[in-house]
C-alpha cells in the first residue's frame, strides 16, 4: 500500500520534472517573465509559478530540498539543502555514524501531506498584497481566517469558539507572555505568581524571567506552591493539554487563572473526548499543520478585559501579524478543513499512530527504558475508541544507576531532550516523533539497536 | 505623460481583465486544479495563480481593491473593499462630506510601484516551503535575505554594514523594545533610564511604559533629562533620523548608548549625505518599500554581546520571524536594487517631491498655517543637492488662539494625529504624506479649502 502510494508519488513528480526542465529552460533562456503568458491565460503571475514549480522539481533523492529562497550555486541556481545525516548535491549520501537527533518539536512529519496536496494549497502572493497595516476594518486580524479557524475548532469538536473572542499571535510562544500579561496584576507592588505542573514546557519559564516584569514572576511547580503558599495570592496556572513532554490531558491543579495551552489538542496526537471550554486556551499552526516556519498562533478568550488586553499586547509588541502569513494559513485551513477534516487528519493520525506502533514494539522489548502509559478514550472526532498518539515519547532509564537518561541514550548516538529542560528529573528524557520521517526511520533504528544490546554490557555502544 | 502611462496601464489591465475572465471561468466552472496545465507548462502551481489573477482583475474604479483574503460576496467570490471616502460595488462613488484622514503612516504611496511591476514582485509559496521553525543553518534568518539587505545599503549608501550583525524583527517595532533590552542594565536595582528627544514618535514611550521591566524605564525628553540627573547615570538614548514626526537629521545629544531608528533614512524622504556608522540602527520595510503588512524590520549592530541579547529577545518573544514573510521581502528587495535601485528610488522619491511641491504650493499662501522648513543637502544616491521630502508634514498653527491644531483641521474635516502625541505642544499636528494618492488628494483639497478662506472668518468651516 505504502509502496503503491511511492510509486504513484514518484511518477507524478517525475512528470512534474519533465514538465518543468521544458518549461524552466524557457524561462531561463527564453528571457522568461511578464507579457502575454505562454498560453494557459496566465500573465504577470507565470513567472512566480514556473519559479516555483522549477525548484520544487529539483530532486534532492527525498533527503533535502531546494527552496526558492534557499542556497544557490554560482549560477544563481537553488541547490539542494540537504536533512540531517544527508550530503551529496543530491543529497543521496548518508552521513556514517551521524546521530539521531529527536532533540527539537519541529513538525515536519506533515511535509508529505502538503506535498501530496499541492494546487489547493499553493498561494500566490502579488507585489501589492495587503501593504497596509491593517485590513479593510483597521484590525489587524482577517476576519476571512478567524471565520476558518472557528469552523475547524467546530469541525473537529475541540473547543468552544461561539461567544468568545479570538485574537492571533506570532505562534503561540507570543501569545503565552501576551496571556501572562493579560490575566497579570496590574499594580507592580503584588506581582502575579507564574506556576505549571512538572513536567512543563521550558518556555513558560523562560518567558517570564526573561522579560522580567514587574507585574508577574515564575514560581515553578504548581503542587509545591500550592504546599507553601496561602490561597488568596494571585497566581497564573499554565495547564498544558495534552502535556508537553508526555502527552497527558491535563486539569487546571489550583482552579484559578489559567492559560490552557492546547498545542497538542489536536486528533493525531490524542482522542478529543469533547470540546474544551476553558477560559483562555491557546493553539499553534506548528502542530496542527506542521507549518512551525509561518509563526502563527491563536487564543480563544472569554473574557472581553483580557481579550482587549492581549490585543493590546500583540499590537504595543508588533503592530500586528505579517498579512503574508494570514494569507498563508487561511489557504492551508482550508484544505485542511476539506471534507470536514477527514482527509487531513487521517493522514496525521496515521502518521503518528504507525510510528507509536512502531516505537512501542521496540520499548516493549526493553526492560532498560520504558515509555509513557497511553490509556484509550473515546475520540469524538474519528468516533471511536483510541489510544493517544503523542507528539513526544517520554523515556524513562529503569536502572538505578542511569540516572542521566539523556547521556545514556547519547552514548548509543540518539539526541533527546533532557528531564531537567522540563524541570523533572533527568532519569527521563523526551525523543520526539514528529520530525522527518528519515529522522524518525534513524531514530527506530538506533533505538532497536540499543534495546536489541541489553542481554549484553550495558557499555556496548 | 502621466496620462499616457495611465492609459497604457489602463490597458494592461484590460486586456488581463479578459485574459482573466476567460480563464476564471475555465477555473471555477470547468473544476479547475491540479493535472496537467493548461498548455503553459504549469501543474499545480496555476491555480493559484489563476486565482491572483483573478482577483487582480476585479475592477474597485482605482478606490478599491479585491484580495485572495478579502471579503467574498454570497457565492464565495471576492469583492472590492473600497478605501476610506468610497463607497459602492465597484468603489465608484464619493461618500460625500467624508473626512480627510492624514493620520496614519500608512506607506501606500509606493502601492502603484509595486503594480506596475507584478512580474518580478510575485511569489508562488507552496503548501510545503520551510515549514520548520529554522533555516538549514538552525537560524531563524535567511542567509539569502540577509545577503540582500547588505546589499540594499551598500547600494543605496545610507548605513555600513560590513562586520555589522543583522537581526531580524517583527517591523522595526519589535526591534525598538529588543534593542532597549539589549542595551539596558541587567541588575534589576538601578534600571536604565530610557530617553527620547520631543517631538519624538510615541512607540518608544508605549513600550517601554507597556513591558514595564524591571531592566528599563521611560524618562521622557532627553535635554530635560540632561539638565536634571548626573553624566554618570545608566541611559539608553532613542535618536530618529530622519525624526518622525518632523522630518530633521538628528544626532544623539548625550553621546552615549543610543538606538538610531532610521525607519525613513531612504533617499526617497531625505537626501542621504553619508552611509549612517552608527553602533545599533533599525530600519523597516514599511517605510522602505511600503509593506507595513509584512511586519519586517531589522537592525545592524556593532556589538556582537548586544547583536546576541537581540538574538535572544527575536527568539523568546516568538521563535523567530515567519519564512513567508522573509521568503516575499527576499522577493520585493530584489526588485528594488534591480538597475542599482535607481528605478524604485526614482519613483518613490518623484511620488513624494510632488506631494511636496503641491503641499508647499498651498501652504505658502498660509499665515494661518506654516510647515517645517526642508533644508537642501547633497544625497550621494542621486548625486544631487536636494530638499528633503518627508513622511509627514509638522504642522503648526500659527495663530495666537489656535493652540489646538488638532482641532482646527478637524474643524476643516481633515484628521491629523495630535503634537501631544509626540510629547510636544498641540499647537503642532503631523500630517501623513505617504498613504493613497485618493488620501492626499483629499487632504490637498481640504488644506487648499481651507487656506482660501483665510481672508474670511476662521469659524466658516
Amino acid at each position: 500500500m505504502r509502496k503503491t502510494k511511492k510509486y504513484c508519488y514518484g511518477f507524478c513528480v517525475f512528470t512534474s520534472i519533465i514538465i518543468n526542465i521544458l518549461f524552466t529552460i524557457n524561462l531561463y533562456f527564453g528571457g522568461g517573465g511578464g507579457g502575454g503568458g505562454g498560453g494557459c491565460g496566465l500573465s504577470w503571475s507565470e513567472k512566480a509559478a514556473a519559479e516555483a514549480e522549477a525548484v520544487a522539481a529539483i530532486s534532492c533523492s527525498g533527503h533535502g530540498r531546494a527552496y526558492l529562497d534557499g542556497s544557490v550555486d554560482s549560477d544563481g541556481r537553488p541547490v539542494c539543502e540537504c536533512y540531517a545525516c544527508h550530503v551529496g548535491i543530491d543529497c543521496s549520501q548518508l552521513s556514517p555514524g551521524c546521530a539521531a537527533d529527536a532533540d527539537s518539536g519541529d513538525p515536519i512529519f506533515l511535509e508529505p501531506f502538503w506535498m501530496q496536496h499541492p494546487t489547493n494549497s499553493a498561494i500566490l502572493v502579488s507585489g501589492w498584497h495587503r501593504m497596509s497595516y491593517g485590513y479593510n476594518d483597521k484590525s489587524y486580524m482577517s476576519v476571512e481566517l478567524e471565520n476558518y479557524i472557528r469552523k475547524l475548532h467546530s469541525i473537529v469538536g475541540n473547543a468552544i469558539t461561539e461567544d468568545r473572542y479570538i485574537v492571533f499571535g506570532i505562534g503561540s510562544s507570543q501569545l503565552l507572555n501576551a496571556a501572562v500579561y493579560a490575566l497579570s496584576s496590574e499594580t507592580s507592588s503584588s506581582p502575579s505568581n507564574v506556576v505549571a505542573s512538572i513536567p512543563f514546557y521550558p518556555m513558560y519559564r523562560t518567558q517570564t524571567v526573561f522579560f522580567n516584569s514587574k507585574n508577574f514572576q515564575f514560581q515553578g511547580d504548581t503542587k509545591a506552591w500550592q504546599l507553601n503558599n496561602s490561597t488568596n495570592m494571585d497566581v497564573v496556572e499554565f495547564v498544558t493539554s495534552p502535556n508537553n513532554p508526555d502527552g497527558e490531558l491535563k486539569k487546571s491543579v489550583l482552579g484559578g487563572k489559567t492559560i490552557y495551552d492546547h498545542a497538542y489538542f489536536w486528533p493525531h496526537f490524542t482522542p478529543v473526548p469533547a470540546p474544551s471550554d476553558q477560559d483562555l486556551m491557546l493553539f499553534t499552526l506548528s502542530k496542527l499543520t506542521g507549518h512551525a516556519g509561518s509563526r502563527f498562533g491563536w487564543a480563544v478568550i472569554k473574557d472581553k478585559d483580557v481579550y482587549e488586553k492581549m490585543l493590546a499586547y500583540i499590537k504595543v509588541a508588533d503592530l500586528g501579524i505579517s498579512k503574508d502569513t494570514q494569507l498563508r494559513v487561511l489557504k492551508l485551513l482550508k484544505v485542511v478543513v476539506e471534507d470536514e477534516g477527514k482527509t487531513f487528519f487521517k493522514f496525521a493520525y496515521n502518521k503518528m499512530k504507525d510510528r507509536w506502533d512502531a516505537l512501542t514494539s521496540v520499548f516493549s522489548k526493553s526492560t532498560r527504558f520504558s515509555i509513557q502509559h497511553r490509556h484509550p478514550l473515546q475520540c469524538t472526532f474519528f468516533n471511536e475508541t483510541r489510544l493517544a498518539s503523542p507528539a513526544y515519547a517520554w523515556v524513562k532509564c529503569e536502572r538505578e544507576e542511569e540516572d542521566d537518561c539523556k547521556a545514556v541514550l547519547e552514548a548509543a548516538n540518539i539526541i533527546g531532550r533532557a528531564g531537567s529542560m522540563f524541570s523533572d528529573k533527568d532519569r527521563h528524557v523526551r525523543l520526539s516523533l514528529i520530525k522527518s520521517q528519515d529522522d524518525f526511520d534513524l531514530l527506530l533504528q538506533r533505538l532497536t539497536e540499543l534495546v536489541s544490546l541489553e542481554n549484553g554490557s550495558i557499555q556496548t555502544m
